[in-house]
């Protein structure tokens, strides 16, 4: 097996073992990515000179840190000084920050070798970049953190930093088939990340398999004795159609349904959730919230020249933004206290909520596909984990998005891990 | 009177009826600089020559929002690109960021006038800048917003921008007698100010009067109907000691009490508030999580070069937050969700709750004073506000302290303001 195909875990214990270099498995992944990249077209930079120059210095040091000489792809968003960060937007081409983003240093703490930067839409916003799914390259592979998605998706490169304020790192992830996990809010530093809605902001990862992000979290926060902390009990799952099930494609609709079927018959137990009618406002206070947080922190790329410079949809998300009231701004964060206490109350007894991921499989390359079935979880703060799950009618990959209750995170993981475990077992 | 004298408000409404004009009021803060500065130290960067010529355009033009030609002090912990941005470190001496933080092209879009930098301590942390209280200049500004506090306490600027992660907006406000307001944790926009610990950063206002609280507020968000957000009811008082009244100085403690007895015989009704035992774990709390986040959030900066250049005290916090374990961090972030909804319940007959705001008088320069009264409602994240009220054994001013419910800032605001109304009527 080339060793690109390893997952993140896997290349964390082959380096260990000293089965493989860090060098060999950098330039597997390198040597992936000239062959497959004019198509998926994943990233903006790579410094392959560089990338090697990191990975022959990992293999000739003691192991570091958690990710020893493994590479991690960094989504355009986040500020790196030695590669240049576009964030998706010519006002921003070649542009060099003076400060590395917190995330990026303690990766390269862990011992991980930086890749390069993955394709972000403009600003984490709407306009695609050119990426494409790799299970069809006429496919989005979703947005904003397409490049991550399609890259890990794709064998290029084994985890990548994504970002999501509405749906950014739970429906690529679920478009290219691989694992986004998007963490309670506020639990990673966003330094050096630049800010869309400082209330929905969120920093994540992309995997291929839900053991990589336990190891992804061990880097930015520590070591975590995560299987300790929980007594050993049954997940107690739910299943939740959400106030938007009506939005679902039929083969997203036919996939939840059979999964709690299925898990039920398997003895995991899913009990249906209920919300209350309040929840059906949240998507829209959500595109209120982000849009007015927006408007205020783009002033500066809204001004000319910049502005010519912008995407039409990023434009308009700004001019939304001002149309925003400050009055409908704090009445909007008061009413969003009331939902979060209402969800964990909703939530109390659930270990993970079954929800969908996407309304279906990845639309036409035009557009980055709905956020309808995330704008939820990233208003409410929650953490968020997409796991692939199954083929659409048109072969590409679906995803089955479990969420928990806020700073459950780990539990959340453990119990997804279950599941994998399980669709990996052959039901499904 | 020299333009200089005139609050933030005054300022406003002579600008906008042609009673002073923009040069005129910066001119007369430059001139109260170059008269004070030499003793107090609260500036790091001026250029003279562009503030005035920025001035005289603001003149030339129509009024384009509510801070017209009103010229603004910005700590030095937030990105300009006009203008030097060190953090008050060596590392970053004669540093250019790339971007303008986005509160820097709010207070911008909205007309005012970037008068310069203004004095923080070492990463906002503990090593104290040069700044000198105007009050007497053998002791502390408080910190870490120390040169926005005591510019703003010696006329040489209306308004300036403090942030807060322990108590750095409340204590040095205090200190130098003015106000300060730390608004509910995540309502401004955090977009190039350099983060120090992500749960808590929260970035305010130094002004002279609650009222300019108000039109500051308003540059950052929009305009408030704020009166009438409101019923016009009496306002409920809170009075409470905190776990740690046993810290505070004689002068504070009668301070507050004469306080809270001329308030009730006043008609303003205060009730004595008691806490849980708990509570007086938030302090350590505090402590524990912040060094946590800091820890991880200063990797790059902790990395030689550039650690020989931290100075002692920044390198030992960054050491303690390392010691802090992930599971101790997650412990914390469910202990504090906790201790959030605890205080939420507490205070929801208050619309604002007195507390002292720092241990007594500015201690001596050689420190920036103790957080002791101003930890936990960063922890906590809801607003807080100290106006000056009278002075301690030393003639230097004290301050009161008034916290409120979480996203209640406008009604807190308004207390207050009724409050210092009281306060100048001759009482205490």
């Amino acid at each position: 097996m080339n060793p690109n195909m390893l997952s993140l875990s896997e290349a964390v214990e082959a380096i260990g073992a000293r089965k493989v270099t860090s060098v060999e498995l950098v330039q597997a992944c390198l040597d992936r990515i000239d062959e497959r990249d004019s198509g998926v077209k994943a990233w903006t930079q790579i410094d392959r000179k560089a990338v090697l120059e990191e990975a022959r210095s990992r293999d000739d040091e003691a192991p570091v840190g958690p990710l020893h000489g493994v590479p991690v792809g960094i989504k355009d968003i986040i500020d790196t000084v030695h590669l240049p960060t576009e964030y998706g937007s010519q006002i921003y081409r070649g542009y060099r920050p003076g400060r590395e983003a917190a995330c990026v240093s303690l990766v390269r703490r862990a011992g991980a070798v930086i890749l390069g930067k993955t394709v972000t839409t403009e600003f984490a916003m709407f306009r695609p970049g050119p990426t494409a799914n790799p299970h069809a390259l006429d496919r989005t592979p979703g947005g904003s953190s397409s490049g991550s998605a399609a890259a890990v998706a794709d064998f290029q490169v084994p985890a990548a930093f994504g970002t999501q304020t509405a749906g950014s790192i739970i429906r690529p992830a679920a478009f290219c088939g691989v694992v986004g996990y998007k963490p309670s809010f506020g639990t990673l530093s966003l330094d050096g990340v630049k800010p869309l809605a400082q209330t929905l902001d969120t920093l994540g990862f992309i995997t291929r398999t839900v053991r990589d992000q336990f190891v992804m979290r061990s880097a930015l926060l520590g070591a975590e004795r995560n299987p300790a902390l929980f007594a050993q009990t049954k997940p107690r799952l739910g299943f939740f159609q959400t106030p938007f099930w009506s939005a679902t494609a039929p083969e997203t609709r036919q996939l939840l349904e059979q999964t709690a079927r299925q898990l039920s018959e398997s003895g995991f137990g899913v009990e249906e959730v209920t919300c209350p009618a309040s929840f059906g406002n949240l998507n829209e206070m959500h595109a209120n919230l982000m849009a007015f947080e927006t408007a205020r922190n783009y002033v500066s790329e809204y001004e000319e020249p910049n502005r010519s410079l912008l995407d039409e949809r990023s434009r308009q998300a700004i001019e939304t933004g001002w149309t925003v009231s400050a009055d409908d701004y704090q009445t909007m964060r008061v009413e969003l206290g009331q939902a979060r206490l209402q969800f964990a109350e909703l939530a109390r007894d659930f270990d993970a909520i079954m929800v969908p991921a996407t309304v279906g499989e990845a639309p036409p390359i035009e557009s980055t596909g709905d956020p309808v079935f995330n704008r939820m979880w990233s208003l409410l703060g929650v953490p968020a984990v997409t796991l692939p799950a199954g083929r659409g009618p048109n072969g590409l990959p679906l995803g089955v998005q479990f969420v928990g209750r806020y700073d459950t995170d780990l539990r959340l993981l453990q119990v997804c891990e279950d599941v994998e475990r399980w669709l990996a077992g052959g039901k499904g």
